[in-house]
């Protein structure tokens, strides 16, 4: 209704600058009550047009704009507008929808058309649709890399910058008191924190997904989408979004949108009237996914075990894609590149990655590098083996013939492994071993300098519980993850401890953000409350990373580790401009490192840098540690 | 000395047939005290002489005969025989070394040749070497695959076929209350028990090494060679092996050689006259190993730690050959090929396989296989992941280039994962579940038919003892190795319950067959002396590998298994032929199995037999389960 009534306001509107004045003001008057007496006369009304608006000058002249509304698809589209054409039409079982396929050439201007549809030759129904001009360089942006360091929040719980959105509206209000019930954070108070996170030394901004989720309950994640092309009110709106990012970009912070392509929530308005029939797999019955990854691999699998993890549905209420449809496969992709042109993203991070078809999650990841050759794209594969990791990365020449094209996966073995290494007594087989065994499986992936490597992130128990509350093991995994190789993430709060139960509580784990609600009596973006054990944290943090933008050595170099021995496990970073030393160390006591064993690196280095001390180091005598201390060393 | 003399018989001999009968006779006369005297007096004695003989028609027309006697490396080398030639003469940095090229051209007769060692025109020292000829088809013999079932046995632990033996002047002699030292079992013992293994089933024996280990302590073992061209005295005789292996041919059983790549025993007699500064590495001085696996796929290892896997030595009485030496690389490959003819083997297998140098595995498989196109050879890599052991697979593409050429490698990961699954509860990604994703990842390998699987072997504790000493399990996990793909190993008294302590003992798990020395009250060839639960292992083993024999879907078949579910775990062995439903089954009461979730393995099959009991199964309804017990069914 809401777009016929604007649809019919512009045709009129169009009509006066024909007509002169006179008729102009009639129409203006009219033109209040006949747009809604013609819609409810005509059974053809459009209810949405996905995507809302396109841009010129992409570099694939295609574009399937899924048109819905009663009977919709009865009718034929057309348009006229200098380099722009209808190619086709498509239609489904369901009549409802129309998918209109325009071309849109090189010539094309920005500007606004009209989309018509038409019974014969008869317009019954037309629709405005604007083709944008994109920004400059839009195609040749920078994405994230090794020199990034990646500040993960989850919008619902990091910062509440606007009370009054905490509903808009929607099915699920607020709740502070229930870890499992929305917390009311929203990207005004994203948007105030920046230049928090600006100076904790992180360049990249993850937040969980913002798109709409109009859930009745547990809500606040955002993995199930309700809609496709709207930021969730109680966020903010997309123009909110789109400020956010540009605040981002203005402090040299990207922002990496998290996409969910396997699955929906059950309120999105696609469930009411379902595209086609085989647009959700097992259409609205619930049959859940068998959850085992290994069937994209397994050269044994039974058929109906591939069928039931794919096809089967996340949870109750998560639909699951059916991504083998071309419609729903070319919908997504489109979906994808309008939020980064739209919001002028610097990354995409990716869902459940192996629950999708795999074949469209290639069609996926190519149409995307299509457009943005930089862009890179994370995938999130949840198994600590290596071997289970690397099967998704771009390069890696599987066994099965499979070829992957997601540039990035999440490095779960290392981050999985690293608090069981530090916490286990250091004996044969157990302890740091267990850190070099998975680096020293880093031959499995086609570029290991890819990995997206993270103490903990939203689907794990915060680090800090991990290591059994044990600070100094903490401030070791930091270390570790901000200088061995890979695209460092950190998960909001680990820098003042937000702790957790061991075992795995998502609400509770995914805690507010101290100081982001009003009247919060600890702050920890204005340091204001903070324990001295969370200072001291943050400062460790703000030190590190900051550090990490400066260092050639661990942004870009090589590495080469020792085998752990006597408490300590030492690697380098090393691109022949800089030399990192990084000793990780369990040591319960002070103790003296050997350096002569590490000649091989050290060569005639004489002194060092502490990295966090600031004091000078001698190379050519023992290296002290203080108990349980791991230093990172610089020259 | 021995070698000397004779030489010198035959110099003189060949002189009285020039110089008539007078001379014969004087010649005659002296000759029992000149070579003595001859040989004291002059400096050249030749001591040993590797490989002994060689053979006429095979593929590669090199051969290197290591000649190694008192300042031997100072002469020149010649021969006349038709079809022979020294091509050329290594010689290192020990004088008392000459490796001696030799060209065999493919017209070669098989006779005896004359190595002659000369001073300028004089010869000094000379020496016989035969050149035999080959067995029919030698060279295209078929070796084991997964049609084979192998039993492997410790010949020092078997039978004692031989009690006069036991000694044979040797350093150390037996003591068969000590579970760490010899207890005299032999070749003579292995060969009264052939007809046994046999009807067990089997088509293969793998014996571990029996070669000579002349160590002072303990040697029972047989890894510490101390001469690479002798059976240890106290198995028997090279002839006797000769013997053995015809004998178990002349059964359809074939022979799989133990060979040791990476390292010899102190007692070798090189260590008292090394060949070369560089034929052990690290000299005679022991540096152990860092036993680190990893470090021959590492990307990151530091060159040290690389170094130290590959050339420390396995344990201080086992000096670590460096392969990287030519002359030692041909020596061992020739080897390899010497026992091959000589002994007509079925197979080989080579221990510690990654510790050796990568580059030279590559050439001594490729050697094996050039003159013996169908020889299988398995490696062993000690280690539970499947990535780790799947890198030493041929056809499997490594990220780091290596290409490796062995064909078969040893299933640790299934091995080592199996008897965890079955001794944990079922629960969420605990249990069955671990036996399927040790599956699942298959398609790191090139070729899982080639995998070699096994309960249990001579280096982990007896399977009865990893499952916690319940038969039921260890019946499942018979059933499992001798169904799954790959080639299945069984441990000598498996099939008798043999047990050990739950940690490793080497001694213990390698205990004595019962029955295989005289006066032993138990009899595991007779039957003498068995429990009830033992002769019912039996024939389970007997039943199971026997009917194996018979079934082309499990030997050839494809593997198709379902997700775990309710205490099972079901997979199917089909080629179209036939069609093995094998039940893994850990329901501790009576159970129903529900067959149609299998509808798409089971099709319009009405009936199958029951291998183990053999009854007649109706598919069409749930199949009754008992406790624990786990179900072959085939069609």
């Amino acid at each position: 209704m809401r777009l016929v009534s604007g649809i019919f306001v512009c045709y009129f509107t169009t009509l006066t600058k024909i007509s002169g004045d006179t008729v102009r003001k009639i129409v203006l008057a009219i033109s209040a009550w006949i747009p809604a007496m013609w819609a409810s006369a005509s059974p053809y009304q459009i209810q949405h047009v996905e995507p809302m608006n396109w841009w010129v000058g992409m570099k694939r002249p295609d574009l399937q704009v899924m048109v819905h509304g009663e009977k919709i698809g009865e009718l034929e589209a057309a348009l006229s507008y200098p380099g722009v054409r209808v190619a086709s039409v498509e239609r489904t079982d369901n009549p409802n929808y129309l998918f209109v396929n325009l071309k849109i050439s090189k010539d094309a201007k920005p500007g606004e058309l009209k989309l018509q549809f038409k019974r014969g030759k008869q317009v019954v129904v037309s629709q405005p649709y604007r083709l944008e001009a994109r920004r400059p360089q839009s195609a040749q942006r920078t994405s994230f890399d090794s020199s990034d360091a990646i500040y993960l929040l989850m919008p619902d719980r990091f910062s509440n910058g606007d009370a009054t959105n905490d509903v808009a509206g929607m099915l699920e209000g607020s709740d502070r008191k229930d870890p499992t019930k929305r917390h009311g954070g929203d990207l005004a108070g994203m948007q105030a924190q920046l230049d928090y996170v600006r100076d904790l030394g992180f360049t990249m901004i993850w937040p969980t997904p913002l798109l709409e989720n109009n859930q009745p309950t547990y809500s606040y994640h955002g993995y199930s989408l309700t809609d496709y092309y709207k930021i969730d009110p109680r966020f903010g709106s997309n123009e909110d979004f789109r400020n956010y990012v540009a605040a981002a970009n203005a402090r040299g912070i990207g922002v990496i949108h998290d996409i969910v392509l396997n699955h929906i929530g059950t309120g999105h308005w696609w469930m009411k009237d379902m595209p086609a029939a085989d647009w959700i797999n097992h259409g609205k019955t619930f049959l859940p996914t068998n959850n085992q990854h290994t069937v994209a691999q397994d050269i044994h699998v039974a058929p109906e075990e591939k069928a039931r993890f794919f096809d089967g549905w996340f949870v109750e209420t998560m639909p699951d894609m059916n991504q083998r449809n071309k419609l729903v496969a070319r919908y997504l992709i489109q979906n994808t590149l309008w939020w980064i042109e739209y919001a002028n993203l610097s990354g995409i991070r990716e869902d459940t990655y192996s629950y999708s078809d795999p074949a469209f999650l290639n069609d996926w990841n190519r149409a995307v590098v299509e457009e943005y050759p930089k862009m890179n794209i994370v995938g999130e594969e949840m198994d600590a083996r290596p071997h289970m990791v690397a099967y998704w990365q771009k390069g890696v020449i599987n066994r099965d013939g499979y070829k992957s094209e997601l540039p990035t996966v999440m490095d779960f073995p290392l981050s999985d492994t690293a608090p069981l290494a530090l916490t286990a007594p250091e004996s044969s087989g157990q302890g740091l071993i267990k850190i070099y065994e998975i680096l020293a499986a880093d031959y499995l992936y086609a570029d290991p300098m890819k990995l997206m490597v993270f103490p903990d992130n939203h689907d794990r128990p915060r680090i800090l519980a991990q290591v059994d509350n044990n600070v100094d093991l903490m401030k070791t995994n930091l270390i570790l993850m901000a200088t061995t190789r890979g695209i460092p993430q950190m998960f909001y709060g680990t820098e003042i401890m937000i702790g957790s139960p061991k075992q795995r509580d998502d609400g509770v784990l995914r805690a507010d953000m101290p100081g982001g609600w009003a009247g919060d009596k600890v702050n920890a973006f204005s340091g204001a409350g903070l324990s001295d054990g969370q200072r001291d944290m943050q400062n460790l943090v703000r030190k590190l990373f900051n550090w990490r933008k400066t260092s050639s050595a661990v942004k870009h170099g090589k590495l080469t580790h020792y085998l752990p021995h006597e408490n300590t496990y030492v690697y380098f970073r090393h691109d022949g401009k800089q030399t990192v030393m990084v000793v990780l160390n369990k040591n319960p006591g002070a103790s003296q490192l050997d350096l002569k064993r590490f000649a091989g690196m050290i060569k005639n280095a004489l002194t060092a840098k502490d990295v966090l001390t600031g004091a000078t180091v001698d190379l050519r005598s023992p290296l002290t540690l203080p108990a349980m201390t791991s230093v990172v060393l610089a020259w």
